[in-house]
């Protein structure tokens, strides 16, 4: 009954996509661990660019520094 | 001074039923463990059902699909 | 299938508190939003003294301090 | 490569105001710790009032209260 | 620049174990969304099976049962 | 009423830079955005280096590896 929380950038991530993160980090737990997949519960959380950070910066300032 | 994060799918959670969680788990904390009422934080996190999946599928796809 | 993540300080909660906290927010979770208890997933973190602050200084601080 | 999670209510946080956090903060733990700036992840989650509890209330109805 | 936080309960996961975890989250972050290895950050919190509850119960008390 | 969670490897982080960290975020959110120290929580999760992975590798394989 693993729970795995994915953070991701808001950057217009579709519901496939998505769908695809839930299917795969499932099997990789099932695969890894022989963990359950029935009790296997993924979140993704998409992160406005402002709010995200790294280097000191956030995404949003360091895209327009093209960086 | 307890810290407590909820998540659950978006849904349509009113206010009332949010500020009825928040006072029932600070209530729990109170009653099971001595925790002050006064500094317990309660956080709740409403998650698009896309974002959600359980099962290796999203909650959108389930619901779809009658599960 | 709501996640409930509880963190405490680490203060010798026992095996029955712990048991009380996970059976009481999930029995919460069903009475006020309806949720299902069978995937309700409920994880508690013991935190440190030293790894926990609040006013800006540690809990093992403050309570050194009579706080 | 430290991952920092602040999380305020959603009250109209500037852009400029994020930026600093996440600036300071990363400052912080090259200081305090050492911590390789380049590798920091901070990200910024903003609840609704609704959304956020302390003493048993949500903070919307804490604010009408003129708590 | 992802952030993954995988929970597990502690059953004794290996160091290769985890290693294949990361390694596979990180490629299927960049399979599907086409993220950047480099600056993908997984962590992995190992919680004692008296700390993590489902259906109402610890999974210790679910495993003593049987369950 | 900020809650900020900090994680970093555990590498013997002393309780004295801890509670400077503590102190440094708390007063960071109070200089950036106005928040109430009193009611400011901090979090650190000190996490093994075999359970940190970046770049597809855990920190305990990179750190042999001379990375």
């Amino acid at each position: 009954m693993p729970y795995v929380n994915i953070r991701i950038t808001r950057d217009g991530a579709t519901a496939e996509q998505k769908a695809a993160l839930i299917k795969g980090v499932t099997e990789l737990l099932r695969d890894t661990l022989g963990k359950n997949p029935a009790t296997t519960v993924v979140t993704i959380d998409e992160v406005d660019t402002d709010n995200w950070g790294i280097g000191g910066e956030s995404v949003t300032a360091r895209r327009k520094a093209g960086k």
